[in-house]
């Protein structure tokens, strides 16, 4: 099959990549679109030593495997699970010690015609939602995550750190739930998404850092952002971790301790929520996709990503 | 007065340092014994940008300031509040945000024949704590916290991390609650005080880090600490950080995010519940001190007090 295959740090496209077999449980789906995330990136700089085909956010249809699911379209949740370790048994299924993960770990991803992964962990798509604003499901799932480890109310202020493609799906979530929001940002391109959205935002620049938000999200994608986390977070808030970066930086956590500050990690989300919103209408996806590429052109679509006046770089994996 | 001045990186002993003046509401406190804390240590190495009377961990007797205080002995907390900020009114007094803290920011510490301390920061000590043992309240009080911030039972499998003057108070604290307890460390001197409690322990090279343990306290002093951590606790888990240093040492923290792991920052705790256990003989201290210098012996005492043969040094402010 065709597909985007990390090699030596980059996206390369590959025409004969070997099709993927089904294990036992699986289907294989065609993949009709697929997203480049920070992640991906990431990746290709070294995080988790990866190698494999790329892409863990898409949207396609299966094309055998169930009979149940045969020609839905879907989206599917990205770790495949043991079913029997002791996270697995306790309910922490997303934390399996021997989990493979689409695109990241140990399992090819979505930037190919073809993909297989277990039935289970496939969601049907309502009508309602095309399949362009279905690639957002997952990382959008993410941001739905934040709520559920964090009390968050309409009178706790929060600060979401970052105005990419993952900040701007948390700040869409969190507005919706209702607190007292600022997005804060670098890019005033990306930062015009939340004016539009009657969102408040900032420039970083503009911001005071007086430690006064009860919860700060870092999704800048970027180490930096943990230390100006901490300025604006309020001794005993909660900070909500969700870039992960491939490299080391110096990083003194005595504000952690001085303040008390409590970290919290946060990666995928609950799936039904997210298919939920968008089916609603409650979050607006489409005017963040800034391109779509065919998926030879890979290499393209990723330079893109990386450069700042681009939001949602999609891949269109059916077109030739 | 005599004192142990933070100079240049030293202590350096003063004969005639200025005596302190008491504000309104303060007492003064006539110095018996002053303990070495790892944050001294840092302190000198730069953390807080101190300069100033060193030391936050004593006993002494009030002099002057308070009629019903005159004459008792007394230990006392080091945050000294303004009662009106925002963190005052929200019960969080000890983040104050015009805090000044004994001997590490902003007011000069217990090494030294006199102190001040406001009248309301002072617990007076039971006639079976003796002067020596009084001086472990404040670190015994933060290792309190631990359990006043997370939830620990007899199920919780709990690993403290560093087996130094902190630890070791932490494991004791730990035991007495109840839970499945190992402490690890890296000095079989200090290792053995453990042996002795009846406290499981380890050294660090022969502990599995499988991540299963449900809480990590992160008591080394030391950034590496905090990687030995991770891979030591469960994804979920709950890790306590306890050590504050000087330096920024490079760090990722893609597993927090990965393992949804929350850090949580924990620093000063409730001296009511550390006085009881001591006076209780639920936690034992005397054996912890390994040496005691004169106070003009200042220097001497901080450089016992970073050789891995000795756990916790004193300095006897009333000796000549």
């Amino acid at each position: 099959v065709k597909a985007l295959v990390a090699q030596g740090g980059r996206p390369v496209y590959v025409e004969e990549y070997p099709p993927p077999e089904p294990d036992d449980g699986e289907v294989v789906i065609q993949v009709l679109r697929a997203g480049i995330c920070a992640t991906d990136i990431e990746l290709l700089r070294g995080y988790m030593n990866f190698t494999g085909v790329l892409g863990h956010e898409f949207c396609g249809r299966v094309v055998a495997g169930s009979e149940t699911l045969k020609g839905k379209r879907v989206v599917a949740e990205i770790n495949c699970v043991c079913g029997r370790c002791d996270m697995c048994r306790s309910g922490l299924s997303s934390h399996c010690r021997d989990r493979t993960v689409l695109g990241i770990k140990g399992r090819d991803g979505a930037m190919a015609e073809h993909v297989c992964l277990p039935e289970r962990n496939c969601h049907v798509l309502p009508d309602r939602i095309g399949d362009e604003d279905a690639v957002f499901v997952e990382p959008l799932a993410a941001a739905f995550q934040i709520a559920k480890q964090v009390p968050i109310d309409e009178r706790t202020r929060v600060a979401v750190l970052g105005s990419g493609r993952l900040g701007l799906l948390v700040a869409q979530v969190l507005s919706g739930i209702g607190c007292q929001l600022l997005v804060v940002g670098r890019n005033p391109k990306t930062l015009e998404y939340c004016e539009r959205w009657r969102i408040n935002s900032r420039h970083v620049d503009d911001v005071e850092r007086g430690r006064d938000f009860d919860v700060v999200v870092e999704a800048t994608g970027s180490p930096a952002g943990f230390e100006i986390a901490l300025e604006m977070i309020r001794p005993r808030g909660t900070l909500v971790l969700k870039s992960t970066t491939a490299g080391a930086e110096p990083l003194n956590l005595a504000p952690v301790v001085i303040d008390e500050i409590v970290v919290v990690g946060s990666r995928c989300g609950p799936f039904p929520d997210a298919i939920e919103a968008l089916a609603a209408g409650r979050v607006e996806v489409s005017s963040m996709i800034t391109k779509t590429f065919p998926l030879r052109r890979g290499q393209e679509a990723f330079e893109a990503a990386e450069r700042p006046d681009q939001v949602k770089v999609l891949l269109d994996t059916t077109s030739p």
